[in-house]
């Protein structure tokens, strides 16, 4: 789990816990029915909208997202290009003992020494990333229609709250606390709506393309070790993915440009 | 129907009820007049936006994405390539005696059998998926409208009971259960969209989703058919269309990768 | 016009207006000034925003979707195969003869019986579709506008009368009814932009849409017309954009399925 | 300026002021601490948003929106098919006297003088279609950051009179007037958005498409008469692009329809 | 910085300080606590969403937006005409010398130099364009997101403000101070959102596309260059980019536009 993470879920709890904990009596922030009309509600609709074993690979979505490190951009294309130059030298055969702990490399070397062309380990291995997008798309959506749903029943909460209330008026003293109670389960939707649902729901957004983006320098590097191009273009093409502070310092950079 | 959507309704009525009920006079939640104006005017405006059968074709549709239950994608690799295995040795004739519950895949066959070549077939079940997709986009319209028109509905219900409140201001002790009346077609709007419409047309939406990915898995397979391809190779890439989890565990897993 | 939208158009009224009568005085909802500032506002605003002919021909188009029946999409394909039988035993010219309300189906003939060939048939008629749903597309767009305007000069009314209300607050017996004038032109705002604008906007979309599929197979039938194909082959293709259920049925189904 | 629009401002303008002078104070609409908040808000935004020129230029592409007259489609396909006549008769160098207003025109025509082929023609002069598109769309942007813009200072003007008033609430006769005020921006927002930059960004919208139509007709053309096509098809083309009701009435429609 | 962003950024503080200041007691619009949820909310949800390198790096984007000038359009055009030129006289290698601050032309050169074919610059330098593009999307995205959460953690403490206010309504002469202060932090959040996230996001997307417009005018020069074509003909492609009005005036221009 990268560092920012860490800081910004205890850091976000934190505020929101100080902000409470500030009040002379904390209790009143809990409201245990208006708890269950927001959490009970937004889960109740999302089990409508999708099918529980999606649901349950959203969680494990999210735990991937959260800890799973990704390869760095530069290390994967100087393992491409370390397998284009041993391609190059001991053909194509001599990629079956690369070990990696990449299952999307590892099924686009094993085309690649089982012999398929260029376009077929592109078409492959693009239609393995087109899927995988989507399914984490679906990830995403889970998230995103989490944070419409709670504050929809946040709201609902209210709205219960306040016909309850005005319904019966005669304690006049009694008006504020209920009207704070009927408040809560709109704080309750917003809460679970900014602080966890959407920020997951864009979490996994730029984890998608991230990924995204070391899988399509995979695909742009496999499909041109198949097509037995120069190592040295490869890395330029390769390189070209990346902005020029992402590329590591060189004893000569002006000659590293110009070896592109 | 999956068991994700029973638990989902069951639990999401269950709790609207419960915080409901909890009040002294549950039925102050009741307003016949109310509940006319936000269920009669969000189907009196359906009733413009869409022509007639539209409408009628929408219940059937959800009917259907709640209770069809959809082939794996497992399933439907292993039957096409059986398919091309049979194709394969006895020709594209045998295949006539194949049966199938799908109507599609059957389509398909017949077009196969009929001797339609490869882009033949796939310009037929491509426009047939294309028409599909639109037809479902359409039930979801209808209960996304829906789900813009109930709360549309529900506030000008809320303004009309206010209006009637504001203008006859004489019994101040009348003014909360008046304003708790107004209150309820909100509450009405908010229920009808949140509850029932919207998560339906997401239900729909992924269905057809789902729905659309086994027929295109169908559209590469039969192409694939009719080219006489090798059913190994076809293998390979309908399961690139499929997560590493959904393919079925097998004894030695990093051999199945290298078969790939 | 279709069922649905008289039932739809009368019932929408017939709710709304049980809603105000149901008071004792359903002239409080009625306010000229009101009416004149949601009104006016939102058709001066129109007229800015678009050129008077297209404000004016929207008017047409909206005539047109609510009264104009379209042809089943299954008589054009029995004439569009009838056409290409014709003209497969008697040659092109023999379409001059053809009699048709349809403007554009006539036009293609036209082009057909003049010497075009497939292309430039397809190039001319689908510039047309593309003009004609662009067209289409700006009547629905004004009456969008329509449903955004309504709603904001509703907001501008009632916050006039709100400061009027405010700066002016010596009788507190007058703030009621006061109040309830200002909430009233929302309620307009809230009425023309659900009940009338955004219902037109969305059947012109869902009218284009039938009325560009159409035209599709017009498109279709008449290009391979040109292309002197099979009138079978022709009715299969024509027959794979409809569902199922929308084919006639036939006395033996699966023979029909097999002869496409 | 079309007649339209100049109904639409007048009447927008009298609707709200009649709107504000039935009160028997206008005065109380005026706030001038309020209007700067709002407008000059707006304003400081839009300049960190938009670089100067281009809020500059978007004054003048508002201005010539308003006032420059398009030509009719008609009168351009007329123009172009009169220039594909002379060109067949008299070759592509006649065509340099052709005076034009129109400056794109005589761009296209210039090419085709110095004897750029058909791409050529359609490269350049598509790339200038895009960027001029691109720059109609930025004064769009502007005017719609605007609408954006001005309700959230008129909320922000608000929140700030609200905040005054309740911190100092021992009169409370003064709270009536006090709310007015601090209501105040909120309308100011509102009736710059709705009544000034919205319509202006559609305005706008509508044009930039007009223009584009008739710029697009022009390639056509030009593209038509290097490659030296024949007249007659080019008058059907271009009038492809029409509705059959833009089209002038002639003695003859059938026969017009059969020649095209 | 240009002018219009330092007027923008002097006058929007200061409209706002104006308005806070001209109350009796400015210091009643400083709340700590209230800064402290609106501010490190946002804060922490945005570590949450995005990782820390991307949430630094969009600090040195703003930096970079607000001071780096970007080079004119005309002076680019010019540059490549006359590196165009120099390479047909003096051939491609000439170009080795050229010195350029922009570190994408100068990649572009260098790929010349090194003999790259017009194909292979192009792929290269629009695979640089598309990620950068990417990068500079990231970079609006958190703005944007900041925008969306600021407002949300304003409502979120206004809530929280609410339910301790309502529920402790023994001193109704408190209440009014204790809104004021419950409304303040939907103020921050306001401000936060529409004084800086939202402007700043407008205007990375603003320089992101003028900067996308710079290098694919050297992306059409460079590779034009390649292919050897003519200065003069590249000339009028590029200046197609341009507006009229961006040319610089010339002492005749019609026989400029003739030229061209």
């Amino acid at each position: 789990m990268d560092l920012g993470t860490v800081i910004g879920l205890v850091s976000g709890v934190a505020i929101v816990a100080f902000a409470i904990l500030v009040g002379d009596n904390p209790l009143i922030f809990l409201n245990i029915q208006g708890l269950l009309i927001v959490v009970g509600g937004t889960a109740a609709t999302t089990l409508i909208r999708f099918p529980l074993p999606k649901c349950i690979g959203a969680v494990e979505v999210v735990k991937n997202a959260f800890t799973h490190e990704l390869s760095s951009n530069h290390a994967v294309i100087e393992e491409l290009v370390a397998l284009a130059r041993k391609a190059r030298k001991e053909g194509l055969l001599a990629l079956e003992d690369h070990e990696s702990n990449d299952e999307f490399l590892m099924r686009g070397l094993t085309l690649l020494v089982d012999g398929a062309d260029a376009d077929a380990v592109e078409e492959v291995l693009m239609t393995n990333v087109r899927y995988f997008k989507q399914r984490h798309k679906e990830g995403q959506e889970i998230f995103k229609e989490i944070g419409n749903a709670a504050p929809a029943f946040g709201m609902i909460g209210t709205l219960i709250g306040l016909v309850l209330m005005l319904s019966n008026m005669q304690d006049v003293a009694a008006l504020g606390p209920a009207m704070a109670v009927a408040i809560l389960t709109t704080l309750y939707g917003a809460l679970i709506a900014n602080v966890v649902a959407l920020p997951i729901a864009k979490k996994l957004e730029i984890r998608s393309r991230e990924e995204g983006l070391v899988r399509e320098l995979m695909i742009v590097g496999l499909s041109n070790i198949a097509k037995g191009e120069n190592p040295r273009m490869l890395e330029t093409v390769l390189k070209s993915f990346l902005r020029a502070r992402e590329l590591p310092p060189e004893p000569d950079k002006p000659q590293e440009v110009r070896a592109a």
